[in-house]
């Protein structure tokens, strides 16, 4: 055992005779106890007081075989255990029960005897037999240095040993089991991580270039400043530019003569009648919606985790280079190759996010905004966020338009109608005077 | 106007002949214009292109007086306005529409006259006319500086004005009119927010001292301690301490014999058994469960809140003690005596908050937790789980003694029915045989 600390004795703890269910506690540090209420409490009074023999009857390691699955079909099985315990044999379980059971679970899923998830697991799962979703569970259940500890005790009884008890302890034989399944976890996602990094990369790249060189966007930059310098007075007139983040204002500002029409809806009127082609901004700037969901501090946490998830596989054939490789052992030979295309393939997304940073940087500049105080969320959601309102008050203008047209249809309807109607009567008028006063027509 | 930045020229920005409404922008600043878009832009070019007079009349800041309430009753409005077009005056209204709107809403829950309003702010509110939550609302509606500019252009037209450009007028004109809302909303809200961090505190210090002193749950954890022990082997036994969190483990482990008991159901059966005193910790721990609620971030943060509150109302109190005083202006006899008594009150806090810490620093200690690593949520929260699951599983204990007791005394009766049976069974044979052969009984 270790040294005990100052004022610690050894203490004389009762053995069972047989192994028991472990209690999974936190031990306290040795050196962490002075001070502590631990330094005023002794265990040993209390094993004179305790039934042992009655908990080493209660919490025995050794239980009969049931199956997890039957839990809560309870009548049933009762029935079931009481015409099979004579032939079951106890079985040995040194694993948690909710441990135990969860990985049952897991493993009846999975499918594969205990000699095949070696294999797989020594080949790089050459054959496919481990889906991403079970390596993730897997990793779950490595085994812990506790329970490989209680396991190779007893591995003389290998035989009956728990399902879950035997594959944790069949798996803790693996050199580096847990090295392997997390370079053959990394391996399976790195495609995927990539493919969604990659779109990301590129709209926050392509909307910079967008916002940057689109003339359409300068033109209308260039006419809501001469609005605002028109209207505005004093302190907040006489403006060289606004913040982009005005541009969401602009709707704010009601018309006197109409509560339902704003400047947005103005300066639509004004753009389609004298500027036309800057209505194209909003092809010009394609990418600001996808760039507008862009969070880069999650992209950069994406890709730190890619870097050094990229190292410890590397670290990993490093350790597996130096040591002589068992038969059928493919880590080298898979995990080598893999290095060399997907290191590739990650420092080419390095480059893009580079170069998409330094745009986007441009772009902030361009609208005088200070570098590092607007993320791109918040900078592209800007414009996200215009173009958006700027096509709902389009699409306003073209109804209000429609339905003045309508009336004015229905308006000169009504007044061609009347006409007719005169017409008709003023015939009607004549024919009844030309009835009584015939003979003086002709 | 401000000096000019290198390489710009002054514009020469048409002046429309009436007051138009605003265009709310961002301006940006000219220090920050070098290298962005706007050294490209020029909107005096816009300025021949734009129909200057339809915008002065589309966006004019006199408009007809319109009734906020009945925007949504168009039909009816028209009618209205067409009747009385005529008779209305146009009114000046150069706030933002939805903001007047708002600030128009505020002024009729509130019913005070711009006067009376007045007053209520110099008396700070001896009257109790301006409740809580709409002094909130009243400084969300505090004249900005390009309002003031705005508005006192047009004092003249002081008659004209629409209701929330006029309120605003008017505040503007009362001295610090600002901090004089700030102190009366901080004076108002003083009290109720000390009575909601006192319970707290008190919480905590209780707590703290709970888990020190009470010498229940110390035997308690002297119990569980002879369990692991007794259970656990290797690394994991031979302890002489575990870390609190574990109490939150002993329901983990499950009993071999009966997958519905666990661990904490054995243990509380051996307490009643054999230390039937233990079971009073959970009196002893009364005050864990609101001491787990605590957060002491946001704690801190409120009373850093309180702290910095107190410390502006007194600045103005300098402030306002220096000036003259126009008569009807209590702030400084009110302040200075709110100040008086609310300092005393929230250094209190502050003590008793220090005092707590104090405590809870030594009850992390005395279970061998590292200060600073936990918080008094954390803590508490992993005791307070621990008395739920501890009074579940004691119900869970008698359910399951009631149950017991209950077959058994079924049984029992069924026994009891069964000898009564058996008994008539043979009386009734015996009366048989007495019957047959009763010549030779008897």
């Amino acid at each position: 055992g270790a040294p005990l600390g100052p004022g610690l004795k050894r203490k004389n703890i009762p053995q069972p005779s047989n192994a028991l269910k472990s209690f999974n506690w936190a031990k306290l540090a040795e050196n962490k106890l002075e001070g502590t209420v631990w330094m005023e409490v002794d265990d040993v009074k209390v094993f004179k007081i305790l039934d042992l023999e009655d908990i080493e009857k209660t919490f025995s390691a050794y239980q009969r075989q049931q199956d997890f699955f039957t839990v809560n079909n309870n009548k049933q099985k009762e029935a079931e255990e009481d015409s099979l315990s004579s032939k079951k044999v106890k079985e040995l379980s040194v694993i948690d029960g909710r441990r135990a059971q969860n990985c049952n679970i897991l493993l009846s899923r999975l499918k594969l005897s205990n000699e095949e998830m070696k294999r797989a697991i020594l080949t790089m799962d050459e054959q496919e037999d481990l889906p991403r979703d079970m390596l993730e569970q897997l990793l779950k259940f490595v085994p812990e240095k506790s329970d490989v500890d209680l396991l190779e005790e007893h591995r003389h009884e290998l035989d009956r040993m728990a399902k879950a008890d035997r594959f944790l302890y069949e798996m803790s034989r693996i050199g580096h089991y847990q090295q392997r399944l997390q370079s053959l976890y990394f391996k399976k996602k790195f495609a995927e991580r990539i493919t969604e990094i990659k779109p990301k990369v590129e709209a926050l790249a392509k909307a910079s270039k967008e916002v940057l060189q689109s003339r359409n966007l300068k033109q209308l930059l260039e006419v809501v400043l001469a609005f605002g310098n028109y209207m505005n007075k004093g302190q907040r007139g006489n403006a060289y530019g606004f913040k982009v983040s005005s541009l969401n204002k602009i709707a704010d500002t009601k018309s006197s003569i109409d509560k339902n029409i704003t400047l947005l809806h103005y300066l639509i009127t004004i753009l389609e009648q004298k500027y036309s082609k800057v209505l194209l901004f909003q092809d010009d700037l394609q990418n600001v919606p996808e760039a507008a969901k862009v969070n880069m501090t999650e992209l950069e946490k994406e890709i730190g985790s890619l870097r050094s998830g990229l190292r410890n596989v590397e670290s990993e054939l490093e350790f597996q280079q130096k040591r002589a490789q068992e038969p059928g052992d493919k880590f080298v030979s898979v995990v080598s190759q893999f290095i060399t295309v997907a290191s590739f393939s990650f420092s080419d997304v390095e480059d893009s996010l580079q170069e998409a940073k330094d745009l986007f940087l441009k772009a902030l500049r361009h609208f005088g905004e200070e570098p590092g105080k607007m993320q791109p969320d918040e900078f592209f959601g800007i414009f996200d966020q215009f173009l958006q309102s700027f096509a709902e008050a389009k699409l306003d203008n073209e109804n209000m338009r429609r339905r003045k047209e309508e009336e004015e249809r229905r308006a000169r309807m009504e007044a061609q109608l009347k006409e007719q109607r005169e017409k008709e009567r003023k015939a009607r008028k004549a024919r009844e005077n030309g009835e009584e006063d015939g003979e003086f027509d002709d």
